[in-house]
């Protein structure tokens, strides 16, 4: 006899990631139930992975329980709110305990490491479809939006963007494709360079402490996951901005120079999958920025600013450039 | 050019449901901000609609939308919640402009039925799969668990279970005949009653105010999805005890017993798909309990109780039955 859906929930899902005080009740009934910290607002995000759009089957589970939770983590760092609380919406094809075993680890370790408890979830036969919702909480009035920018802030993005694309594309060529980006010119990196860009890709790092440093010094932020172009004139735009970029200062690691040769800040630009943060902070900020950024174990590079208008322009070489991209979307290919 | 996941969203689910003032932002940003009510409990739960397991492909729209937010209010109604906040996880083959209208009407009119806004979601291309995540709200020390009764505690079930299986049954002999319950013998309905059969499974009317007026009424409650039968034992066991039921007493409606004949009883307890509420309150509680039933539209039944040991028996033609079933479940078939 197989193990049916409870005995799976029980021995893959039950206590799950982080021991909280503030779990009465966790999996094992109808709902769980979970105690608001007082003066708080409640911080909810929900994102999925699905195979052909996000990843491609035979892609190692570990990795995928670990993305599954990043992608909703980098949401909650983005508005500066304390992780707390997932539960998880798992579609399996079958019952496969090795699978399940190995997803369970990779997203118990990270939900560990961000003191995120799984409260809750369901597990049904059919086409595989991983969906995670997340709550958080930040205190009353502080939490990032993206639209609190204004003109004049200065532009800033952490971490290393662009090294989860390519690692995407070196994993993943035709998923890549799919995406519809432009794929540039670009050098052979050797494999230990091919690896650590892979591994960007599979084990992308959410800035979920940077975020909560952010507070009260970021007037906007967003988590750059659809590309820092595409993610970046979102925060512009829901500020009533536009942006100017100085692609001379982009944070282009050796990694990204080796993959990517002189097209390296193209690459930074177009990315996606990063999730790294953008954010606008008022001019002088920049030694403050920096510290935080340093106390998170990570670094924050002012790129640009919020000008007045609208749209991307690159200021390059002398002269500036406007410039036009969608971005990507699911269903506009 | 077709249209984009962000207008797609902006179309069909921004502003869907009941308008909120503990929304300060909705859908929109990285993720919602939500303000709990003070002195309350946050009440979380994910439920999903996948085709083959939940419904086949070509079933109304409408009707998804309206089942995939029923399935979590009726997790929150046996917890003694009031709903609030809903996340969409929703991934689908095609950007179906129709298929996400009637989808969106279906949701939207449950959620402004219940108070519930739709605060945040994703879409993705891939194979259909609806997954839902709801929040509400129970005041501290009032919730009802599963695990609150005891022996010599009466087991009511709120209106008439047994008939929305009969509908799967009548709609989808295949999905019925894929859950490996037994299909029993039975009569023919007429149209008007296959309609109303019918129409038990695709609208299932959760039983939120129910929920709500058990608090300090009912020792312990949980919903009947999986099935009288399997979900009672699961509250039975929670509480450390068996359940002795008598059929004779079973709330057997006019289209079930129409559909079922003399056998009407087993399907009620074999069920499914009813999103009724199964409770246990201590004796002498039935006219409080009944009042609170029909201030709520419905009617609660008693159907036996809570006996020392476990596991479930049957009292009918004067003798005592034990049966055992495993009740469903999606991957031990």
């Amino acid at each position: 006899v197989p193990p049916g859906e409870t005995q799976l929930v029980e021995r893959f899902f039950l206590h799950l990631g982080a021991v909280r005080t503030d779990v009465p009740l966790g999996i094992g009934d109808d709902a769980a139930l979970l105690r608001p910290a007082a003066g708080h607002l409640l911080v909810q995000t929900t994102d999925s992975l699905v195979p052909g759009a996000h990843f491609l089957a035979g892609d190692a589970p570990r990795s995928l329980g670990h993305r599954a939770l990043a992608i909703n983590l980098s949401d909650l760092a983005a508005m500066g709110a304390a992780p707390a609380w997932a539960l998880l919406s798992l579609t399996l094809p079958e019952a496969d305990e090795a699978w399940l075993g190995e997803f369970a680890v990779g997203f118990g370790r990270l939900a560990r490491e961000h003191g995120v408890a799984l409260v809750g979830g369901n597990l049904v036969r059919g086409p595989l479809n991983i969906a995670v919702t997340l709550s958080g909480q930040v205190p009353e009035g502080v939490a990032l939006r993206r639209n609190g920018a204004a003109a004049g802030d200065e532009l800033w993005v952490s971490g290393s963007p662009g090294e989860a694309r390519i690692g995407l594309r070196l994993r993943h060529p035709e998923l890549d494709a799919a995406a519809g980006r432009a794929r540039l010119q670009r050098a052979q990196p050797d494999e230990p360079q091919r690896a650590a860009l892979i591994a960007r890709w599979e084990y992308p790092a959410p800035r979920v402490a940077l975020g909560q440093a952010l507070r009260g010094l970021a007037r906007a932020a967003i988590d750059v996951s659809d590309g820092l172009q595409a993610d970046l004139l979102r925060l512009a735009g829901a500020s009533g901005c536009g942006a100017l970029l100085e692609p001379d200062e982009f944070p282009v690691s050796a990694a990204l120079r080796a993959a990517a040769g002189s097209e390296a800040w193209r690459e930074l630009l177009a990315g996606g999958e990063d999730y790294e943060l953008c954010l606008a902070a008022a001019p002088g900020q920049g030694p403050r920025l920096q510290a935080a950024a340093a106390a998170c174990g990570t670094v924050l590079t002012r790129i640009g600013r919020l000008v007045p208008g609208a749209g991307l322009a690159l200021q390059r070489d002398g002269g500036v450039t406007q410039v036009s991209d969608p971005g990507f979307d699911h269903f506009a290919r």
